[in-house]
């Protein structure tokens, strides 16, 4: 592939390379699997069927980023393809231990690998073998997700320094990220005091940094950016990536089921510990709500009844209110620290926060 | 640290590298972890704990290896102390994810990290949450640890082509070591039909990759040895590493407990698919061991008569001639390929199978 920096790319164009990077790196690996026989080729061919129909928001962000730096000659671009699909093995990595932690065997609808493989177990002799296998095959798989990962960028062919300060940005990411799960866990068990300050720090660690953070500094590295400029990235990230996980949370428990694909009350009945319930503790409509929290068995009316106190006690007005603040901060960043260019490709996704319902 | 390649250097000064070397490692990120709160930072204290605590069995093969093949001036001797620690933090990854896949909370006798936790979490208001929080963090450092066997691998000092040829090395090795875990589930869950080939292939792919395969080949890649040499050292290993599997297995089901510290029938209890069991299965006997095979309940009495079955049907002399046929394709390939310094660390190794009681 040869693209010179002038040629003005269209994101399909990106999200053809970024496939072909993908389907590359997953490919060779699919292919080495078959070696050790058909249970462990199918995990490769599982996820990389989930990997390539992903929407590769994180890759993106990088390419889109690192193409509005115009850095000179572009000389990291195929470089930064391959760390921009590197990122995305990250994401399925971490989406796979999470899913194991959290029991999940559905993802926007359709079975995960872990459902996937726990429908392809079939009856088994020992109860919940099916269970266990299929959980195995994904701690498994995100092992080696994480294992493919690392060999990216630690094959990356850029200048010793530069590898370096890649290397850098993966290790802190991967230490906020599992900070970020661990917290959530810890959230969910009441191991960890639930209130606002640890809930917004968790969101943070959880997704912000390697969803919007690590592609926006890598962008900036491989576009060889000033210090200055990757900092203002990297914080305007995350306030953005606070944001997006702030209003994931109000369309999970005020939004249209049939519109964001999730069970209406799933947030609500896992007992998740969000900015909506922290600041709903607070008020005098908590002892109403407590009783309906955490329960599985919650559904119909009384979910409705529940979804309308947290509503009416000035949750979600206040879970809004954060949004804006978070806003705020993010467009008071992008001043003439950020060059144009990258101040739009920020301004393109701050766009989708608006009248999202999904 | 300042050692030349003439100074004769005991095992004591090699624990000693390896030691401060893990420290380093460990210590790093520990202090870093202390920016996410306490539970975060627990994690590396418990981690540092069992690592700092072990044998340094792989980091030793190692290093004595590539001391025994005297490479010219020992330039990547410090580099080889690095990636010797590195395969150390691999092995207590395996075996945290082991531990959680298994739902193990004791290792040798004491707590492992999961089983720490869990004793510290305390009561919590929630059924299982203490044992879901602790296996979360097992699943969490584990992931920490193979990142940070990556970075360490991904940093080493080495000319290019060297580096590549060690993350090959780990990529070909974690492939291995996953297969061979992912085998050892199906067959204990009943996805895979347990005949003996399948047995060896796991017991190979699961432990002799890593423990042994994986340290003498990157001790002779860094040592700048023939490639004939390290396939030598390799095999060789792979047959070794069989055979301490072979004898594991043998001394947990027919040894003394009170030597090798497990629970004298839990291998009969967990329906653990062993080689003896590959045996027995063939026999007349099974039909009086199956009915106690893989029962939660087997002690006392019971196991006794299943242990007398198990050797009466011929299963422990069996074995006992899979151990010697895996020795005598060992010592077949310690000919003139292999230099002599090496030859002897691996028959040091190989004198520790004899007499072994734990």
């Amino acid at each position: 592939m040869t693209i010179t920096s002038s040629t003005v790319r269209s994101r399909t164009d990106l999200c053809t390379a970024i496939e072909n990077e993908l389907g590359g790196l997953i490919g060779k690996r699919a292919s080495v699997a078959t070696a050790y026989g058909p249970n462990f080729a199918r995990l490769w061919t599982l996820a990389g069927q989930n990997v390539l129909g992903g929407k590769f928001v994180r890759p993106l962000l990088l390419m889109e980023t690192y193409d509005a730096l115009r850095p000179a000659r572009s000389r990291h671009r195929e470089t930064a393809i391959s760390i921009a699909a590197a990122i995305e093995l990250l994401h399925y990595s971490f989406l796979l231990h999470d899913d194991v932690i959290d029991g999940d065997l559905v993802r926007r609808g359709h079975p995960n690998l872990i459902g996937s493989l726990l429908a392809e177990a079939g009856d088994l002799p020992r109860p919940d073998g099916g269970l266990h296998w299929a959980q195995t095959g994904g701690i498994l798989m995100g092992d080696m997700l994480l294992a493919a990962t690392h060999q990216a960028f630690a094959r990356a062919d850029l200048p010793h320094e530069l590898r370096l300060r890649l290397l850098d940005l993966l290790e802190h990411t991967i230490n906020e990220t599992v900070a970020g799960e661990q917290l959530d866990v810890g959230l969910g068990d009441g191991i960890i005091a639930p209130d606002l300050e640890t809930i917004l720090v968790m969101c943070g660690y959880k997704t912000a940094t390697y969803t919007f953070e690590l592609p926006l500094r890598a962008a900036a590295a491989l576009a060889g950016a000033d210090f200055a400029v990757e900092t203002a990235l990297a914080t305007a990230g995350r306030h953005l990536g606070l944001a997006f996980q702030l209003q994931d949370d109000l369309l999970s428990t005020f939004g249209d089921p049939r519109r964001h694909g999730k069970d209406a009350f799933s947030d609500l009945r896992e007992g998740k510990e969000t900015a909506i319930i922290a600041h709903a503790r607070l008020t005098t409509s908590w002892q109403d709500i407590e009783p309906f929290f955490g329960k599985p068995e919650l559904n119909g009316p009384a979910g409705e009844y529940v979804r309308q106190k947290l509503s009416d006690c000035g949750a979600e007005t206040f879970v809004q209110g954060l949004i804006e603040e978070q806003m705020q901060a993010f467009n008071s960043l992008l001043t003439s620290t950020i060059p144009p260019g990258a101040r739009n490709v920020l301004l393109d996704l701050a766009g989708q926060l608006e009248g999202r319902q999904s």
